[in-house]
């Protein structure tokens, strides 16, 4: 099979694979419908994280059933299914808690953007769909695999609820999804923090009430006048630069939350400023698996729509261009058929 | 009047102050009943925060109101009252939110060890009893003014639910009054860290199930141990020093939850270590005016017994002793009779 291996920063190539095969009996294999290029995808390639010996990469997926293991129950080969970028049994005890993205027997995916994909963990990590969607359907379902779970988690972890106020810091792929979720979580108000015209846009048409452009200790000045002079009910912090952190935590309200969904990098936080502010803090690698059944149910009744993050739609074949366009900001998120 | 004034490290004195006047219309004037010396008087008294000017102590009363000021609403002379340690209007945004500790006209208390005591927002800050209780019954209501309305905290914030497992860091008053409120809201399993036997047996009188001396690595190994290997639900960190934190972090399974109410001393939160845990972490000045009607309600129908923390009882013209004792570790907290 082909798939994407990256060599260097900024060196991805479109190469012969090994065809994947079982390795354990709780194994899948599927066939690819759909893969994507992740915001995460761009930190080895800009060279801001260490890419050792040459690798595939990617991590979301939608597929077709092609064989499963001996001990991988529920599913069988032709089913379309739809699993997260970590892969959990559903049975230990983070698991149980709500937490999928934590499985003791947790394994991150990183070999998707290929024509084939093994899937550990089958039986827990992949929701099958009673029948083959249509293919006009397959971006909103690779959406959920990733970026539109992360979205929800951070509105989640950063307990939004009807009628209260948001903020999305990041208006990437994740922050994009994250107005969807604060939307359908009932916000009454979301302010989209962006200064990119076509994301604005975007942002407006999922859901956000208000564009804040100014960055940093502006744009927090700008969320406390927008309400009351005190700040946000809940902040959606979907960056992972220390500036976008402090941002969001300044610009929650006394006792307000934030979730915060973007992998840190070098993120310190200062305890007695959180103390005085008494805002709640949470995030992590989001358990999409949890939230998979719902969002899946929201698009196949056309509730939301997350595969209009998707503004660059490439054969496979040109992964490569998928990765330019993310990096150099002429796309928000890039669609790769096999 | 007479009251403690704090001079330099180790030099606590009762001396002749002027009285207490009404300064605003908001404010008034109460009688002490009772006060005490609270773990975070230690701070300056060890000369870990700078004093400057000789100055008043104390931030935890109950009291006979002697008089009000012209708009005062709801308190006329002669009511018993119990109060937060910071006072609030409950009447602006961040009151109406739940957060009174974060009031925007807040004032933190800081004359208490005295026999008059001048309360700013009164009408806000003061919960009057229908009648004068019995004299047995105000260790407890003064517990209520700070440690136990600050332990309270600590497992609302770590989101203790019935059934749970919680881990209390910490063995001082606020510690033990966090035993008694995770034991309230149902926690099954309440695991107290302390190394010292008297602090031991009052944590199990109040409901810890198990004790672990142990601290850092070690302490978070032991507690895994008890826990499946994963953690507590819950931990209640009730001390603010940078290991505290850490080990309460570490003790939380993930997706668990930390509460913190120990004043940050020295605290920083690597990011990414949080991340990975997706423990939701909270903290903040205890909101104690929230809690009050409810906490008075426990002590006067019996259900609670916070007072059992003061294990030395002083005239309040002895305040220098009760700051040794404590100092010392020879008491866990000194109740002051004026």
């Amino acid at each position: 099979m082909r798939g994407a291996v990256i060599h260097a920063p900024g060196d991805v190539r479109f190469e012969t694979l090994d065809d994947p095969k079982i390795l354990k009996p709780t194994d899948a294999i599927i066939r690819t419908a759909v893969t994507c290029v992740c915001g995460s995808d761009l930190w080895p390639y800009r060279g801001a994280e260490p890419i050792g010996d040459p690798h595939p990469m990617g991590h979301e997926y939608v597929g077709l059933v092609e064989e499963v293991g001996s001990e991988v129950t529920g599913l069988r080969p032709g089913q379309f299914v739809v699993g997260s970028f970590a892969t959990s049994d559903n049975t230990c005890p983070n698991c149980l808690n709500g937490f999928p993205s934590n499985c003791l027997h947790r394994e991150f995916m990183s070999t998707c953007q290929a024509e084939y994909v093994r899937i550990p963990n089958a039986a827990g990590t992949l929701v099958a769909l009673d029948e083959v969607p249509g293919e006009e359907l397959w971006p909103n379902l690779l959406a959920n695999s990733d970026v539109m779970g992360t979205g929800w988690w951070a509105a989640d972890a950063a307990q939004v609820r009807p009628g209260s106020t948001a903020v999305v810091v990041g208006d990437g792929a994740v922050g994009l999804c994250a107005v969807i979720a604060a939307k359908e979580m009932g916000a009454e108000r979301i302010i989209a923090m962006s200064r990119h015209e076509a994301r604005q846009e975007l942002a407006r048409e999922f859901g956000a009430t208000d564009i804040v452009t100014e960055r940093g200790e502006e744009g927090v000045a700008r969320v406390k006048e927008l309400t009351g002079g005190i700040g946000a009910d809940s902040v959606l912090e979907c960056v992972g630069t220390a500036q976008a952190m402090q941002q969001a935590l300044r610009s929650a309200r006394p006792g307000g939350g934030v979730g915060f969904v973007g992998v840190p990098h070098e993120v310190a936080i200062d305890g007695q400023e959180l103390f005085f502010s008494h805002v709640g803090l949470r995030g992590g690698p989001a358990p999409v698996r949890r939230y998979l059944p719902d969002l899946i149910e929201r698009v196949l009744s056309g509730g939301i729509d997350p595969g209009k993050v998707f503004d660059l739609t490439l054969p496979l074949a040109e992964v490569a261009e998928g990765y330019r366009a993310m990096d150099e900001r002429r796309a928000i998120k890039a669609l790769l058929k096999p």
